[in-house]
């Protein structure tokens, strides 16, 4: 994460919205991610801690080492974790291009929206993989913006968000990654790897995501890259606020909203697999 | 569907690829669709039967009425349904703006691949409903060609799926039409409305997909429409071929490929209920 600029995070409200955003999120991203007592797992890019509370939460009898490059973040994940009465995870601040661990270190590695920001996220799949143990697991989730369609259809919306993506390519990222997780894994030389996508699906039946997810998650996010999208000279003015408020007019009761993460998760292969090949 | 051009189909190598299409998706889309001994079900839009042999397996002891537009399409209907050892399906010729059943005559209504084509897909909801009885259930699938996305992405495929949805809108249609399934029913008045997304994920892992979805059904269809897409102006032959040769680039090890079809059902509500209001 060196050198890079990160779009989202760090300011109070930003926090909040990253909190909420996992609270509503936690069963359809992580429900089926465990690991066993006594097991090590490295979690890279923790943030603010807000998977990090349901992973120590899910798997209490496993021991996890959470690492991100913001010192502010660590010390208000920590905060959060002692906040849980959970005392399986240690805080370090490092870079994922330069850990501080010996190869061959974890039983699991955990990444969660990570990749987006990484100028080379296949360069930092690599180095994740020489600090797991032979048969160790790798687990990967991102989203792709490039999923986001709702109704009423909307160019001016689709414009406002494409504002993301562009911020985040000249920023080194890509919001899109989420539909290359499964080609990024196998391409690193995992094995086994397999993709699954989450589908947020958004309607007015379902009036806890149209808030928590639609409204004060995506649309939170797109408003929060205003200032410079407008400055890049990406949209004027009055064209992004029109995206802002189509995005908003998709929570009304008539309104749908689709967005779509990927979670992947591949094995460090044997000595014996790996010098097989595939 | 009176006065409608249907965009696909009618032809050898459609009915094959609708068929193709049937087999690789039976699962996702009709696992949870099963009616009970003694219920009348009206299957609309029944075409080549490609979904009618699933729907009558799958309830051997439903009696279903299956009506189609077009008598060439219910004669294969017929001959696949034979050819399956099914007794349990009547078809009819019949339009679903015309059709000759009483009001409250069946238990549930289904209805596949139809909506897209309608040009007043609400008006044919209304007239569903007062064909089922009060407390009988509508089932809607529909797929949204906008929730097409794929690796490596690609300005010249995204070009060529555009034609499908511009030529669809031509002929009255609407092809992006799954995300306001929701919205449809909730406005013809259905109660307890439940939408599901069913997404086609398809990466190298899953040969079948790559082969049944990717290659045969989307790309196939979207192949499809190269003459009218060419003769209407909307792409010259060499830009739309280099859409398609980009669809099947995503075909290859490290391609990536997701399509999401929507399913809903909905209740006609009993006197009570609708006199209540909602």
């Amino acid at each position: 994460m060196a050198g890079e600029r990160y779009v989202h995070g760090y300011r109070p409200q930003e926090n909040q919205r990253l909190h909420d955003q996992a609270g509503v999120l936690v069963d359809l991203l992580h429900h089926d991610t465990a690991y066993r007592a006594g097991s090590t797992v490295l979690e890279v890019g923790c943030g603010v801690g807000a998977q990090t509370v349901t992973l120590a939460k899910r798997s209490p009898d496993a021991r996890f080492t959470s690492i991100d490059l913001s010192t502010e973040s660590i010390a208000e994940a920590r905060r959060r974790i002692h906040g849980a009465g959970l005392t399986n995870v240690d805080f370090l601040q490092a870079d994922v291009f330069a850990v501080p661990f010996d190869a061959a270190s974890f039983d699991h590695v955990f990444v969660c929206f990570v990749l987006e920001h990484l100028p080379r996220p296949a360069d930092a799949l690599t180095n994740l993989k020489a600090l797991l143990k032979p048969g160790g697991t790798i687990t990967v989730i991102e989203g792709d913006h490039g999923s986001a369609y709702f109704h009423p259809d909307s160019a001016a919306a689709r414009a406002a968000i494409h504002c993301l993506v562009e911020l985040q390519r000249a920023a080194g990222g890509n919001a899109l990654i989420g539909r290359q997780v499964y080609p990024l894994l196998v391409n690193s030389g995992f094995k086994n790897v397999r993709v699954t996508p989450r589908v947020v699906y958004v309607d007015s039946s379902r009036p806890d995501l149209v808030d928590g997810f639609t409204r004060k998650t995506f649309t939170a996010m797109v408003e929060g890259i205003r200032e410079p999208a407008i400055a890049a000279g990406l949209l004027d003015p009055h064209q992004f606020d029109e995206g802002i408020r189509d995005l908003h007019r998709t929570t009304d009761a008539d309104g749908v909203f689709s967005y779509t993460f990927f979670k992947g998760v591949g094995t460090k292969g044997t000595l014996k697999e790996n010098t097989d090949g595939r």
